[in-house]
């Protein structure tokens, strides 16, 4: 099976295991030209073309607003929520109302590559926090907080991936996340709760949000449509106290520009108010759970004593750990002449060097055959770098 | 006339003089829905569903490059472009790349009002420059300059609407132009140059734009398809050097969630390519024109002595200057009893206090039968008040 197009940053006929994108085969098509058809006659279709309320489009803040509090058993209201352009049109917004240059903001090492090149274009002070495998360690994140009071700063926000976790498919135990919103309150920061991979997961139940555990204080949490519908529609939301909301709400960008794509938002409520989108999340779910253990068994039979990697139960991730005779820039090489293209695990720290021994690999996207061979050549390669 | 539907702030049943959206009758539904249409079935329908390239929508960029070389006789090529999430969109990417709280930014007194929120928003120390009928005086920003550079210090944009300017409905002329493009060399400031109303003109030729100008050096031009397709749909344009959309092409923002709107842009792509946007913007004209002629006769049957207005040439806007009687938060006060919706002047300026004499009206959005009926009232308000 070949790619029918290629997307952004992929190279025509290649095996690209970098890309966090969905899968073409699982974007459902059909479902979201049944949802803007039945938009286009109805008495409201001026409001897909005019600028929107800066909220978001009002039929899907409430849409959310009650799954959330049905699935979740939150208690939000829609003062809780609005529509953002993705998740990254929700860490801008949140950049530029909560910070300046200069300010300090906390991050899990590794992190998302892509949140901490936007933490670095806004001239923010990264400060990285060691993980285990329950992501950031209390211990070093409090001495981290106390040496910062000393110096008499104190973060704006710590950001998180809290599920299945990019780049290293971890998922935060809920002890963890407590203690982390004691710390929160104790120094006075937010938690930024990027929480795109959560309706990606293999397993029956994830811990509680930490807007869930705060009670919605001072934690902004995100979630998308990039990853269980398409990421081309640009849709997600953004939960945060009622207050903040508002502030949001009334910010010069989305004062200029009205709120988040008007057009593709319809498109949504609608393909959600239809109950197509849980039908299609659970056979989505069972989609990437096959890829997830196709991926799982071709490491198992291609990695050679000493490599170890995550077993993630959700999301679209695998982390690689490789052993001190493989240089990552050697194997990124190597692989691209064999047209097979990995995310090197020095772009997801702030000190590049410490990502030299990881790699990630993405089961979201290539063709399955492609997902297998990748994983085979990459195997190779590492048994001939290891001898 | 009723509207149909209520847009983003908008009372229902008032006369929203404030409102710079485009009437619902002039959005082109029909055909957008037939762009739309003709993609479902392509080969390349996943490109709309996936992210998109950083830059934007290939299809595009090369319909606008081949478009304003055309139009405007210009030698851009693709490196010079990139689609943006309307002009919001831009103004947000420059900010994130050009600015860090506290640096200058020029802008003229009055200017577009949502752009100094987001100045605002940004902690940017915002300095303004009077305008004359031609727009900002040269002179005065030479001192302003002078004055700045004493200080150490610089601006690191002008931001100017240089045509039909929101709010005061000036188009700078030529001479103007080429005079601050001398001191932004002088100075080393970039010139951002909000052209959003290029397109809504009901004169033959406008002067040379900024960019046209510097023949591209140090000025970032944006245009729009909010004003002449539909806002909500989010999707325009910025021009710059090679060098500088390549720098903004690969910020963390378009990395982490891909180009802008890819959906929306193939489809706005695929309109302009079936050459329905041009037969639509040459009746669109017509019909703001028609629009401007009826609010401008209006205000001369309506308004007394004392007060004088602009008479733009094209955009949304008029401009109205009140006698020293009429206190500007009386008359909305005034106003707002009989339905009647204005932008004070007050929001337009760094100190409002210089726009209290100020009162921005739109013919763009409302019903025609309400735009005369909103400026009758109007008129017999300030009628009564100047009495």
């Amino acid at each position: 099976m070949k790619l029918e197009s290629t997307p952004q940053g992929v190279v025509a006929g290649s095996i690209p295991l970098f890309a966090g994108h969905p899968s073409h085969d699982l974007l459902p098509i059909a479902g979201v030209r049944r949802a803007a058809a039945s938009l286009w006659g109805g008495g409201q279709v001026t409001r897909l073309f005019d600028y929107g309320d800066e909220q978001g489009n009002p039929q899907l803040i409430e849409f959310l607003v009650e799954r959330l509090n049905r699935v979740e058993r939150l208690g939000i209201s829609r003062e809780n929520l609005m529509i953002i352009g993705g998740a990254t049109g929700g860490v801008d917004l949140i950049c530029d109302q909560l910070t300046q240059a200069g300010d300090v903001v906390l991050v899990d090492a590794p992190s998302y590559r892509d949140a901490l090149h936007i933490f670095r274009d806004r001239h923010l002070d990264v400060r990285d926090v060691a993980i285990d495998d329950g992501g950031a360690i209390v211990g070093d994140m409090a001495r981290s907080l106390r040496a910062l009071a000393d110096a008499g700063r104190a973060p704006k926000f710590y950001y998180v991936v809290p599920n299945f976790q990019n780049p290293s498919g971890i998922t935060m135990p809920e002890a963890r996340r407590r203690a982390i919103i004691e710390l929160s309150r104790q120094y006075g920061f937010a938690i930024v709760e990027d929480d795109v991979y959560n309706d990606i997961r293999f397993c029956d139940a994830l811990p509680p949000s930490f807007y869930a555990l705060a009670a919605g204080e001072n934690v902004l949490r995100m979630g998308t449509y990039s990853k269980t519908l398409a990421p081309g529609l640009r849709i997600g939301w953004l939960l945060a106290s009622a207050a903040r909301i508002a502030d949001f709400v009334s910010s010069g960008v989305l004062k200029m520009g009205g709120g988040a794509n008007p057009f593709t938002a319809a498109i949504v409520a609608e393909y959600c108010r239809s109950g197509e989108w849980e039908a299609h999340l659970a056979w989505l779910r069972g989609q990437y759970r096959q890829r997830r253990d196709i991926a799982q068994s071709a490491l198992d039979a291609a990695m050679p004593p000493g490599v170890s990697y995550s077993r993630p139960n959700g999301g679209y991730f695998i982390w690689l750990h490789l052993p001190p005779t493989v240089d990552i820039a050697d194997l990124a090489e190597r692989a691209r002449w064999e047209n097979v293209y990995f995310a090197p695990g020095t772009g997801f720290y702030v000190d590049p060097e410490q990502g030299a021994r990881h790699l990630r690999l993405s089961f979201s996207f290539v063709p399955i055959d492609d997902l297998r061979a990748g994983i085979e050549i990459l195997g190779r390669l590492i048994r001939e770098m290891s001898a």
